[in-house]
């Protein structure tokens, strides 16, 4: 691959993308340049097009091509409920399921005192002004369910509880279809401690 | 997503690329979002020059900006030994070893007749033409070791031999690091097949 430099710098660039290694890249990068039709061409459109059309939301910090984003501007969408998330893909998830109907909040990402994220680096006295100015009724916690994920709810929820708000988080234990036998015992243990009576 | 309609078509457009799902789709696009700097204008620069200015290599059918390409430019590798590979990015895994020193030539393909790919759709002819121009001494068969990549190495042989050049097909048996315990009984069995005299 010495002088196609044209397919190694491509090669490159591919593997800076997330779980992308040498070979994968390889292969993506030899699945464009065998594919026929206008593959290529549409891929590097579109991602020029969303490098220049997507902004955060102002109000939520989701990705939107139009600020306030598309359920920020939703009418029918619960403002009272806020739904607190790391990332703004985590909306997408949520929004998969379709029945959530409250609005959310991205807090870009999680604290991770390690990594020198503080709680200034984060969107959160957005959310404490949107909570004391929309009069909100409860606030979930959908940060992820690990270390950073954890200690960013217990935070959180020692800074909303003074506003008089609900403040609930996402249930954590054994994901529906799993098997006890090779829940990892953290997973377990959740899943005992969050027990719930069976009527 | 319903609304961010950029987003969505390149999630769609990405999930087009060999072992990339929905969620992966949705990782990458993210990843190029939040990526500050120019890397998704980087990235797509690049796909376009790649489908601009990467072509076959008339000789070899290797993938390559300047026809021929290097390998069959270089007048240091020897001619004389062809090594018959299904896809141009097999020349890659190859060359990384760096201890091959003939030269290449893709078929572009192997024989699969439930995929309608017979002897007439890869560059055979091209091949049997190479082998009597240049008094090949050597074809070194190394097509994948699946049910194809085998039918097509004993088709190829079938062909070769009349022209009294020597067919050599790569070996097949337990990867190197392997665990005879975790080897399915083909690998096994084409390992005891293939066994070597120790001297």
């Amino acid at each position: 691959m010495n002088e196609q430099s044209a397919i190694s710098k491509l090669v490159g660039l591919l593997t800076r993308l997330p779980g992308v290694g040498r070979k994968t890249a390889e292969r993506l990068a030899y699945y464009i340049l065998k594919e026929e039709g206008a593959f290529g061409q549409s891929l590097a459109r579109a991602i020029l097009e969303v490098k220049e059309r997507i902004r955060f939301c102002s109000i939520c910090g989701n990705l939107t091509e139009q600020d306030p984003c598309a359920i920020c501007r939703n009418t029918q969408r619960n403002r009272k409920l806020v739904c607190v998330v790391e990332e703004a893909k985590d909306i997408w998830s949520i929004e998969r399921i379709g029945t959530y109907d409250g609005v959310y909040h991205v807090l870009m990402g999680a604290l991770s005192p390690l990594d020198g994220i503080g709680p200034e680096k984060l969107r959160v006295q957005e959310l404490l002004a949107r909570v004391k100015a929309d009069a909100v009724e409860e606030v979930i916690i959908a940060t992820d369910p690990n270390v950073e994920g954890d200690a960013t709810a217990l935070y959180l929820s020692r800074l909303l509880k003074p506003l008089s708000v609900q403040v609930t988080r996402i249930a954590s234990g054994l994901p529906v279809g799993g098997d006890l036998e090779y829940a990892d015992s953290l997973t377990l243990s959740r899943a005992i401690m969050g027990r719930r009576a069976l009527d």
